[in-house]
């Protein structure tokens, strides 16, 4: 193996006591699953979103499995809170080795009916967002030339449906933003990787759109991503070696017609 | 023919007496040679960009050639200034037949030095302002089910490269949105397409990045799109009759590598 | 305008006396279209489907509506009958200017159903075939550093769908074939084209595949493309000025879903 | 866990006895890793290539290892050697549970010296063996509603660069399979994926063509995929669960340039 492969490598292994975990959008079920499974790896979790309450449970729960979290406000389209969230990680809880981007806003209005202010905010919610993130992970991470970014999109991060003009552009500029920092940023060690979750997750959300009876016919036909699922997943690219290294993968459940 | 085509076909045909090109960014010599080249086929173009000095030679050029040109000065990013221009243009010139976008902002920077502020304005400005020009100027057209609407993308538009997190954000928001216009309109009568310019244009901006001796080189040797053949192009897409409307095409110069 | 742009300028230009266009796949409503319409510019017609009867009726409307036209019959899957084909052509006819590949053969079949046989027999028809045409063509197009390729293409090219291993993997093959032709060829002048047609065309055809009155539902809505107005846009693309090719568009009707 | 998902979740779990894993490809460093990778984790291998001769060493190397492997002689090309190879290896080592394609044939040409036999020979390397190691194990896995099916691409399976004529025509027609294949196997619980090697991996095929000192530049600075590493990232496919499968992902190493 190479010096430059090595010193990666080292990096990984010697980060074997397991630095931070962020999870950027950590509200949902997707997010919560994915913060559940870095720390049973033992990572110390740090789970965000704009209002912390709703981060006591999942804190909780990771705590009683043995793992460390801890909730923190953030509103990710403020620069500065972001800025602020991500020293504060660094210097209370450690090396960031790896951050999540987690915060989606799918919804659909024809184009005539989309106003300036939901266009603008569905942007800022999904992009400016990881573009804040994105950025001062790689400030903090740049120098020590590793860490793993995962940045979760969505079948409207490839394709602009009818209705989706503001969502689809959200996605759009997101994965842009993954495949930018990867080239810029893979040479120096870090590994950017982008999904393309295709299908419903397991959550509330989705079954309060779909409606109760819906939900429960995808759940029993294996029509519905699972949350612990798509954390595996991320582990796994987290774990990729240098030498082999994904940007972008898809994830649907099997029967998923695509 | 059927009914529903005769009457699309109809009112390109009754248009013959030639309604209205609106072009959104008319500043450089693309805008520039495709306001010509609209007025030349008959068309009253309203030229637009965000101070109107710079656009009175251009006015001045096609009125010369015996076309109609009128100069607006909008900043598009405001979405009063856009709503007001479009109510302005069809109650003064006519009907909007076909609007062009063609606003971008291409810019480099390493991740860790794209301020919030250069990455939100490179949004606002390739983005934001076809969101309000599409919106608005599909309001006027779905009623009369015709009109022509293209969008200006670019290589960036299809990849993130290295340093272009803020550039291909943009631009993959601007196609996301053109896909998603062209999805919903397109059965409304109302054709969207994209154009993916991969190449440098023949413009004192591309004179001004490239140096005076590698422009010249370029020119010499076929490596420049040249405005007028864009335009010829957008001419083409506008003249495509419903049975077989392109969405998206690519635009190189013969030699360029891609 | 540089030498070497003029060069190519003053080809086209000269070839104002028009050479040959040839199209190989000749037997359908978009072939026949294609041959009509650069017959009406002045282009000498070759057209060619595997048996020559079929293609009389053709020959005769062209020659009546005053154009040139004269039938080939060749099998393209094999090598030496498309380097006759080519060769007579450039003696008999003149130099092909233009040639366009025209053969499909869309079929599908569960993948356990697929035999070998078909699998193979639906890669030369629609590969083969191409390469075939492609790679004789650019033998005489090279020397004269001017010419259009056109490769007609489908949803397939870019879509494995359940049932279309077969299809789609032509098509992908294809789709190939032509960008690799493009990038090599593009610089020497000759300009390489790939469209993918998305939707049912108005065939006899798509007639007995839909049904009657599926097909006359279709004409009435809109829902079909028109040969003609393919033929319209082959053309467009090859008046393209060398400044601004396009490798690929895409075209369907105003109110097909995708 | 529904009834459907939790069948598929059975045979994934009783499947822990680890039934068969067939590396049609096994003669280069790439497809030996993926055996004795997956012979390490308890499945018995059946690696196949032309001539059984190289795969000696392979075998020993995973017997000695205390896995369990067999060689076979067959020429995929040959539709009645694979329909045997897949009942033999059904017959004698029990049920085929993951199956992976790892047969390229990477050449470039000018399409003009691109010789029908050579076109032709790339794609029944590439592409008809996939087709034949396919259809077969998708009869034998359908029944069962399990196993998976990996197809190993590359960059030419997305683009269809300059001379790459026929390979990237072969690498297309193999995605578009995959692609159908997925598609149609996926709600019948089998997992096909695709991936995108993207980069040089430390083969003596690479170290003979790039030569000895640019392999060597390249191993120093982490500039090659490491097979082992691939192999991994197979093993993660194989073993993800039915609500989160990946159809394509990429990989290469950290520092290449795409």
């Amino acid at each position: 193996m190479s010096q430059r492969v090595a010193n990666v490598a080292r990096h990984l292994t010697t980060s074997a006591k397991k630095g931070v975990c962020l999870v950027v959008g950590a509200g949902d079920a997707t997010g919560g699953a994915i913060a559940r499974r870095f720390a049973k790896e033992g990572y110390t979790t740090a789970v965000v979103r704009r209002n912390k309450e709703p981060l006591e449970d999942l804190v909780k729960q990771i705590q009683i499995a043995g793992g460390n979290a801890v909730a923190f406000a953030c509103d990710a389209r403020k620069e500065e809170q972001v800025v602020d969230l991500v020293q504060k990680i660094e210097k209370d809880l450690g090396p960031i080795e790896i951050a999540v981007h987690n915060i989606g806003a799918n919804m659909n209005f024809p184009i005539t009916e989309t106003t300036t202010r939901k266009y603008t905010k569905i942007w800022e919610m999904a992009a400016l967002t990881a573009f804040h993130m994105g950025r001062e992970v790689a400030r903090v991470m740049t120098p020590r030339k590793q860490g793993t970014i995962i940045i979760t999109g969505a079948t409207a991060s490839l394709r602009g449906g009818s209705g989706f003009a503001a969502f689809a552009g959200a996605k759009h500029a997101k994965r842009a933003l993954a495949q930018a920092m990867a080239r810029e940023l893979g040479p120096k060690g870090i590994h950017v990787a982008h999904t393309i979750i295709d299908g419903p997750i397991e959550t509330n959300f989705v079954r309060d759109i779909w409606g109760e009876d819906n939900f429960k016919n995808l759940q029993d036909n294996g029509g519905l991503l699972l949350p612990d699922e798509i954390a595996k997943v991320y582990l796994d690219i987290h774990n990729q070696h240098p030498s082999a290294w994904t940007f972008e993968l898809d994830l649907r459940p099997y029967c998923e017609k695509w």
